[in-house]
């Protein structure tokens, strides 16, 4: 679609790099230097809690964008190789993701609190499920064994919307986490116009800007003169 | 981009009219049998408060979602009324989106509560900003005064494509609200697993997954033939 508009991906990826650093270095200020820091064993349980943020924005969505972006990051690079680095960074994002929501189950038993009541945590299962579903077809078609070429190219324009899909409900589910602990934090004496308070919705305000930027880079062309954004290289 | 999928728009529009009733419903009964119903003036401040989730899910993102897809419902009805229709839904969705934010303040203000802390109310307030600068550069470029023809068939695209990033920004906001709410709630003593908890949060998938239609009924052509699904008909 954003062939449509005569837009190239390049400039966009270039916006989408600096946005991701920008959110990496406030998640792990908020987690770090706001929350106390990061542990998987400690007696301060919330040590334990603030792994999930920082694995889910960085391994996670993160690691995931720059897998979705890999095709017009490197758009002169080899195919295979453009596709086996978009097939490592989505297994790393989803193993990272994995052990980031098994670090918030292991925070609420520890601490008593309640799983799966809340609506971040109810998308946010159905999205890395969904994530994983994606992650399986798209490793059958298209890696291994690999369907045939006409099953490919008609399994492609799935695959992309799929994938955008559940990536903007990755991108919805953080804004959720976001909200949701901070909220949590506030109810119990945070300061709601405080400095932590300001960071927490400001990284979700670079999310929201940095998840857009990831969906132009998507469905833009890599170079001016390709008719379509989502297939820029045959598939076979 | 959806054309690329060979999807047609018009089953979509069936499921999305179907999840919108679901989603009226049930932010009605969530507000009216759960919440104990709607006022703009009582003493129970509640009440004023429970006109914002509806407002907001009927008024703003329901009608606001039909004037999307009203191209793709009435494809063979005269492109002039359809622009027309377009307009006057989504000015209608403006204005009982502007209506139901003042009930958000009002609520606040009567109850002592703090005003734009959250981040629901931050991407909150910046999407109906977002929503109006669209309405008023969509209607001076295609309706009043009405730019030139080539410069219209430029800007479509555009509109399109900031007009969906403005409505997946209003679904965002819509989901970080009913968690916000039910967070609030659940935090005074509302049962986690309770019939309510799940009414809100279903809600929320709900709304989800009739957004998700309405993206691809705006994306994907009226009719098989077309080539792009986002100009089905010439702009001037």
């Amino acid at each position: 679609m954003a062939a449509g508009l005569g837009v190239k991906a390049a400039p966009f990826t270039y916006v989408a790099h600096a946005l991701a650093v920008a959110a990496a270095v406030m998640v792990l200020v908020w987690c770090i230097s706001f929350r106390g820091g990061l542990a998987f064993e400690a007696d301060n349980k919330n040590l334990v809690f603030n792994v999930h943020p920082v694995l889910m924005l960085i391994g996670y969505i993160i690691l995931g964008s720059e897998a979705i972006m890999i095709y017009k990051i490197f758009p002169k690079l080899n195919h295979d190789t453009t596709k086996l680095i978009h097939l490592i960074l989505h297994t790393i994002a989803i193993v990272l993701g994995a052990i980031g929501i098994y670090c918030a189950f292991k925070y609420h038993n520890d601490s008593g609190i309640a799983n799966l009541y809340s609506l971040h945590s109810w998308l946010g299962i159905g999205t890395i499920a969904l994530y994983g579903i994606q992650w399986i077809f798209g490793f059958v078609a298209f890696f291994y064994p690999g369907a045939a070429p006409h099953v490919r190219r008609g399994a492609l324009p799935w695959h992309v919307l799929f994938g955008l899909f559940v990536y903007v409900l990755t991108l919805a589910t953080a804004e959720l986490g976001l909200l949701e602990k901070l909220t949590f934090l506030q109810s119990t004496g945070l300061d709601k116009y405080g400095a932590e308070a300001f960071l927490v919705n400001f990284t979700g305000l670079v999310v929201v800007l940095f998840g857009a930027a990831v969906v132009v880079v998507a469905v833009a062309p890599a170079h001016a003169e390709e008719p379509e954004g989502y297939a820029p290289i045959p598939v076979n």
